[in-house]
């Protein structure tokens, strides 16, 4: 198969650029290196180095053969997007190209605009040319369980979900409240690409997917292969965070109460499930919501994982309740439906506390690249600070 | 009150500033003058002849002294919304500054874009400069009945309804399920919305506002105050198009079988309501939603009461039935809510018959105008052309 990945360079697109090139497939990369611009410009790096993307193309050429291809340029292009999916005509399409962090849509409203601009208009030319050059392809686009929200109580449903109303039942979308101007922007995405498989039969899979952490797949276990590390308030995840927090014996910082309980996925375990999903794509003008995460925890709960894992090591590892900077409930009702990807085969690799070991051993190695940027790992990017600021009535 | 209206040159929006300029209000206006330039790249004009800005800014300077302001730019230019709404401190924002016509973002990837770009960043420096400089004041977003769709077969709530789901109740939002990248771009912007409502406690009336037709209110009877009227197939609502026709003796095109069902409103009765929300508005960090419409009937209904009153008039009026360029449900169940502008005193001031008669002897005055631009009445503007010519699997 033909496999095109906008955002090849990014923490899940080169795991799972490998994970396809290992099966065989041919892969297509585009990226605009804007995860490195926009780490950069949160003062942070990945705690792991990582190469080049021209180094990482020979090597790969090198393991792979002809395989590879790679195209530098942005979603926002229309013509350049027309171009690489006329001359690639890929099978299916990762779209991984999306700007992902939510506190760095928080910033400001320049970091807003350029966050749903980028999402919303780079989606949209992607599924344009798809309708003009691939109509057949399989878009699998990456969403968040954060699209659904935290909100309403109820139990989440896989997208859909079947309501009555005034003595009328129908199936409708399942409600989407999201929590920042990212999620936002992915919520507009999935609007518009489930018009898109109605209005021109194209078929999609929209995976809205639980907070991943890890360093390994099998794949990029030697070095020269490793994928991106982000552990600033920005682009780190949860648990990554805490893991880079442990090692340099930074205490873990827990926004508010640290009831917040979400879906989680091993890095290893998500490029499974975009397998899984690539190998059993939906029918001609199917618009399928998955919920791909393994497990529920309240990140308090994980806070405690990491901390028991690092002490077993003999680290001396401390929990704070720091001042939530989020808007967003600190104690609540969460079950989430996730059977799609458990049908279609999902069976989980790695247990989370292993999985926690083995990130904690790896980042070890790196604890200098850790320490050298130890003041952006808490920046206090602010939900309501502008509020705050704001005039009474 | 201060009243800022952004799309003060557009249909509503033109007779909104005399309304609220007769009640005393101080008025300040934002365009861009984007609707003259997309009808006429539709080739088309307004039936009835308008004034330019300069003459319409004039003339309104006679009647009624320094009330009103004009700022010519674009929503797009954060720079100039912050300022504009620095300097004016408006009390109430009318936004009708948005890209009105389904057909228009349904032409290509270009005019998609274009939309979804306009809206739904436009809206967003909007609420971003209310943020900064007028957080208390009160935002009306005219959005769109088609936000809901016409698809479930559900009675339509007015903005949100509760269900109940394994066991659990909730009130969530009504689902939006639009059918256009148009109507799509006005969900964007309704959800941005609901989410700063929450954020940072800004108050906003999203109005999901039925199709509004006629020529007259009080204030715009005379020559001078005219509003704008569209006929083209982008920007020509349903019984506008059909009087055109009937003035100038082309068949009334009916979209299939007519059966498609929908909640009008007389151009008067909306500035009406608009008023009333203007004089209640919601609370500080309310997001409300208003169902803005007044009766309801299918379109072949409304063919056939256009082609008896203009029978009336000696008039010979046909009506036919052409290939529906549009994807949507012919016949379907319709039952909308619209009870929050009765509660706030909403009385129909027109009846629908008598205001197709008035609306007829007017357009006669234009005839040669109608005439003169009969071959943009029928574009073909199809929702699916695309899909037509997609190779087969």
């Amino acid at each position: 198969m033909k496999i095109l990945i906008p955002g090849i360079d990014g923490y899940i697109g080169w795991p799972l650029a490998l994970r396809q090139l290992s099966l065989g497939n041919t892969v297509c990369g585009i990226d605009n290196f804007s995860r490195r611009k926009n780490v950069e410009e949160m003062n942070s790096h990945s705690a792991i180095p990582i190469l080049s993307m021209k180094k990482r193309l020979d090597v790969l050429k090198k393991a792979y053969g002809q395989k590879i291809n790679f195209y530098k340029g942005d979603l926002l292009n229309s013509q350049f997007v027309d171009e690489v999916i006329k001359i690639f005509g890929p099978d299916v399409i990762i779209h991984l190209a999306e700007q992902p962090s939510a506190p760095y849509s928080m910033i400001d409203q320049a970091h807003n605009i350029y966050t749903q601009q980028n999402n919303v208009i780079g989606t949209l030319n992607l599924i344009h040319s798809m309708q003009k050059h691939s109509p057949r392809a399989h878009l699998i686009k990456l969403g968040t369980m954060g699209e659904y929200g935290y909100d309403p109580g109820l139990d989440i449903a896989e997208g859909f979900f079947e309501i009555e109303f005034k003595g009328k039942k129908a199936t409708i979308p399942y409600p989407r409240l999201a929590g920042s101007w990212y999620h936002w922007s992915k919520v507009h995405d999935s609007n518009n690409i489930m018009f898109a498989c109605k209005l021109w039969k194209l078929r999609s899979t929209d995976i809205m997917q639980g907070i991943v952490y890890g360093t390994k797949t099998k794949e990029i276990e030697n070095e020269t292969y490793h994928t991106r590390f982000d552990f600033d308030e920005a682009f780190g995840t949860v648990i990554n965070r805490f893991c880079a927090q442990a090692v340099i014996g930074h205490p873990l910082t827990v926004h508010g109460l640290g009831g917040q309980t979400r879906g989680f996925l091993a890095l290893s375990d998500s490029i499974q499930c975009i397998s899984l999903l690539i190998e059993n794509p939906p029918e001609v003008g199917q618009y399928r919501v998955v919920n791909q995460f393994d497990e529920q925890y309240s990140v308090m709960a994980l806070a405690k994982k990491v901390q028991r894992i690092g002490q077993k090591k003999g680290w001396a590892v401390e929990i704070i309740n720091k001042e939530n900077p989020r808007l967003e409930a600190e104690e609540h009702y969460y079950s989430a439906e996730h059977s799609i990807l458990q049908k279609l085969g999902f069976k989980r690799t790695r247990e989370i506390d292993d999985e926690i070991g083995i990130m904690l051993d790896h980042l070890l190695e790196y604890k200098n690249r850790i320490e050298e940027k130890k003041s952006v790992i808490v920046k206090n990017i602010k939900w309501q600070k502008a509020l705050q600021s704001s005039p009474p009535t």
